[in-house]
């Protein structure tokens, strides 16, 4: 279902039902862009926090502008779902000169992506909803009523300012300037003309700008008692007043009454989508999402509240809002999915579970719904959203096949899916792979990586080589000539940088740490001159304007990981304690659940991610 | 002309041979927003370096999406100017993943604005014309030829790059990973049937991801010899490689020179728009804008050189940029014109010089060309350049009304435009009217200026009445308890601050210059408390994100000034000395040409002016 602000209205109560009779949620948004690099790149060995704190900084100021919501409803005796897909399209177009008039960014290679999608810009510019978060709307909301309490005590007209343009600023009656007053008695004309003899109700007068407005409401007040008067704007943007015939005071107050009322409407309307996030928020409904972070951190920021700059404060707003969380990306590339899913990529994720093992959950939907069984729309809000529920919904039944007996259907509320609730993937993450709303992070173990600078022609085997007497190495390449490098075993940490580091030659080595604190010391010391171009460059380039073949890729090394498989869990009925019997070097306990779940991340992976990234 | 992507290869000798046959040329620039209040708000006592600076600051993210180009040539015969309107959909589309991925700002009032006069952006999206500034460009182009060198020395086949996309770190094959192997011998099988059975010349691959690109290139290298691989793209993005036979290494390297010849082209493809500006650049031509000082630095910054921060480089860069300017928009509002042109608004002034006194010239447009004669597009950059172009044409010719004996047609070259050259006007500004790129400029005496604070209750009456002893007063409301307060009679400033500000009272009063230095205290210091929250949010305000009824205005005084108009010139034969019989108190010298010219600022236009930046 399209959702613009031409019929969101009236659908209003349909997705409010849907929502509530929801057993789970999917949603799916689509960014005017994804990262402005000037406040660094996202690392691989980047902790949550600094994670956080990049993308707060880094990708906010774009806007989220389509909003996909796919509820989904299981009919019990049919076996399958029912599943309400809504395609919101949303656009903070300013309702008048009080409202915010937002900026925003966007990332020439995201819209052009969008548009190559066949996304409509004309459509999400033109019939966008409009929204506003609860402080915006309040603050409207004092400002409305501070007018109609002032109208009340100055209704003299020379106090009083047309149509709310004024608010603020309007200090009494204004001098009309010599060339305007042949304008002026032309209108004052016009309307005796139109009050003594027109049988018509009412008059538009001809289009004029906002000073001429002004002259003509006080004079015309002044001049006439039995005329109520009201800004109109016509389809072009173009200004003009509408004067009514009134009977008398008592008419002009219901009038005033009247448009009081409409304001306080407008307000109401203005509030838009924000009302959907709010309904979503309030249902406490499970939300799914396909590598949500983002999606998370713009709907809480463009809908709901501003992002708090603690990352703990963020974790604490993040459960308030939507207290349960999952993100499919992060199921896909999780034991016991990872052995059979490849590529986490939602449209890959989606094929994949089409086939054994897995299946594919039954969906339909109702009537005046897109049937999107028939139809992909990848980049699609709706469908994307659609697709990542489905997708969710398939791989919470997988769970229960490693029940005894086994289930075909697993309740999104069932303790299976526990493990997954609240973590929330870490894009291009090599050491922690997901962000814990329900407690501790991971914590990110940096001792085995570090900072190299060399000349332009080493490749990776310079680098491998460097450091064969300490066992592989995992390498991410920074620019031509810098790259962090982490050592496959992790106990040679300190052996490998004794030895490096005193070696004089045409390289340097440096702790992680280390490396990140003298860029921090860079950040926070801009305008000081740095001595080393290149170490400054490797963190804070910006790639925005010229082109460079220093630009970042993630390039990883000759001589990959490679990961034991653990073997496949047994599963207790509905239980979440789970046993391994293998685990690996990455494998990271669940604090909270005792769960153990361990992520991919091999070179394939790790370039599919940057695929990923490109392509969106 | 609509220009886009499509057609602007095969238009762009049309273009050049328009510019250089010209008599002068007239442009017009649409953008995705106007200010980014963070900065700071214009003020209408700045400076013109302090307007260049904030403009600099606050205007420079947003882009440009359409240039409007008109040239005028004038048929001596016909008595008339032949127009040929371009009107150019810009966009930069970054052609490749070396390519700048620009980030830019949007204002939501101003796409609201341009979607409500029909502006199409799926269109810019999709078919605006790409451009690099010469930076950009030579960038690029020794990233190309840097890479063909790499592989010219390195031609084995595990080190060429498919198609250009790993420039930078690309060091080394890559181990295939055991879940790709099954995929590559499919590859390496279809390719083997191809190459042995199959009648057609090429053969693609499915679309695959980067990386499954990068071991197909390393993998069929290796095993096949006689066949050549080229990355394509598909219409929704999609990637895959196009295997073709070839007879041998000579064909290969035949392919790789047109290869490398066609990536050459794509850079030269890339410069795009840029070309135009450098050949209006280059030909040194009359360049004619309508308020034109903000279509002048964006058209310098997006496709000639990132601004100077330092104002003379400004002007400096622009003189050599743009020989010769001059902004309808200040003629429009300087005599001999400001006394029959009462709004300066484009769209009116285009109606004005429809009538006596003035003579809009006549223009015909070549066959191919839209007539714009009888479709009015305002805000349609192709079309307002026409419009601004003829209003120049037609105000020139007004200054031969003036000569002894009179002329029809001024020439623009005339000395008699020559006092309007290089300066551009300055908006909603009430001290010094332009910037003045051919020397020093006006300087603004702001001693009769103060800030001041005062309760929320305050009128316009009630500063006017604190200030009668002392004359009248010009008020600029910065929002409901600050404002600027300007004195008629200059030379009571002492005494009116000398007379106020020991008044142990209410409000407070500050002198401008006091004013300017304590916000820039505030903005140096930005992590310190302000003391005066009030004072603060009078200069640096933001309000983008909360509504906010202090939003500034450009509210003025129930008592505004009243200038004496200065008699009519007159002016020897093409002479540029000018004799005024009167003056007034606003009437600047300007000291190089020795021409009066005087700014109309009263109520009217100030309201004006804020009406046409609301509007846009």
């Amino acid at each position: 279902m399209e959702v613009t602000r031409t019929n969101f209205n009236e659908l209003l109560d349909d997705i409010n039902n849907a929502i509530k009779q929801a057993s789970f949620i999917a949603f799916d948004a689509e960014f005017t862009g994804l990262e402005d690099t000037k406040h660094g790149h996202a690392l691989p060995f980047d902790t949550p926090e600094e994670r956080y704190t990049k993308l707060r900084k880094g990708s906010l100021d774009f806007l989220v502008l389509q909003f996909g919501l796919c509820t989904f409803k299981y009919d019990n005796k049919k076996k399958r779902h029912i599943a309400q897909p809504f395609n919101f399209y949303v656009f903070p177009k300013p309702y008048s000169r009080q409202a915010p008039d937002r900026r925003f960014m966007c990332q020439s290679s995201s819209i052009d992506f969008l548009v190559s999608q066949g996304f409509d810009f004309n459509k999400v510019f033109c019939e966008g909803i409009p929204y506003l978060t609860p402080t915006q709307e309040n603050a409207l909301k004092e400002t409305i009523e501070q007018k109609h309490l002032l109208h009340a005590q100055f209704s003299s007209p020379a106090f009083t300012s047309p149509h709310g343009q004024d608010i603020g600023p309007n200090k009494g009656p204004i001098a009309i300037p010599d060339d305007q007053k042949s304008f002026i008695n032309g209108i004052v004309d016009q309307i005796s003309i139109f009050m003594e003899k027109s049988e018509e109700e009412s008059l538009n007068l001809p289009v004029c700008n906002g000073f001429q407005r002004k002259l003509i409401y006080q004079t015309v007040r002044n001049k006439f008692s039995s005329v109520h008067l009201e800004a109109k704007k016509g389809e072009k943007k173009d200004r003009y007043i509408c004067v009514t015939k009134i009977s008398g005071e008592e008419e002009m107050k219901m009038r005033e009454g009247a448009k009081q009322a409409a304001e306080r409407a407008e307000i109401d309307d203005a509030v838009g989508f924000s009302k959907v996030v709010r309904m979503i928020s309030q249902s406490g409904k499970l939300l799914v999402g396909h590598n949500m972070l983002l999606d998370v951190m713009h709907t809480i920021n463009q809908f709901h509240f501003p992002l708090p700059e603690e990352y703990e404060d963020f974790k604490s707003m993040t459960k308030c809002i939507f207290p349960k969380l999952v993100d499919t990306k992060l199921m896909a590339q999780t034991h016991p999915f990872k052995d059979h899913i490849p590529v986490s990529v939602l449209g890959d994720l989606h094929k994949t579970l089409s086939f054994k093992p897995f299946e594919l959950a039954e969906v339909e939907f109702p009537k005046g719904y897109t049937n999107y069984n028939d139809n992909s729309k990848y980049h699609e809000a709706g469908y994307d959203a659609f697709v990542t529920g489905l997708c969710f919904a398939s791989m919470k039944n997988f769970l229960g096949s490693f029940q005894k007996p086994p289930k075909d259907f697993v309740s999104p509320s069932s303790p299976l899916v526990e493990p997954f609730m609240n973590k929330l993937f870490l894009m291009r993450n090599f050491e922690v792979p997901y962000m814990n709303l329900n407690g501790a992070d991971l914590t990110a173990n940096r001792d085995h990586v570090f900072h190299m600078t060399f000349p332009k022609d080493w490749k990776s085997n310079d680098i491998s080589n460097l450091f064969s007497a300490h066992g592989n190495v995992q390498i991410f390449w920074l620019d031509d000539t810098t790259a962090l490098v982490a050592l496959y075993k992790k106990e040679n940490s300190k052996s490998a940088y004794d030895d490096l580091h005193v070696q004089k030659s045409n390289f340097t080595i440096q702790k992680y740490k280390d490396f990140l604190s003298f860029s921090d010391g860079e950040k926070h010391n801009k305008n000081s001159h740095s001595k080393s171009t290149v170490r400054k460059r490797s963190h804070n380039e910006t790639d925005n304007d010229v082109p460079s073949k220093k630009k970042k890729t993630l390039n990883v090394a000759a001589q990959p990981f490679v990961y034991k498989q653990p073997d496949v869990i047994s599963e207790g009925d509905d239980s979440s304690n789970t046993s391994n019997t293998s685990t690996t070097d990455v494998t990271m306990v669940d604090s909270t659940h005792n769960t153990q779940i361990d992520v991919k991340e091999d070179v394939k992976e790790a370039d599919k991610l940057f695929e990923e990234t490109a392509a969106w």
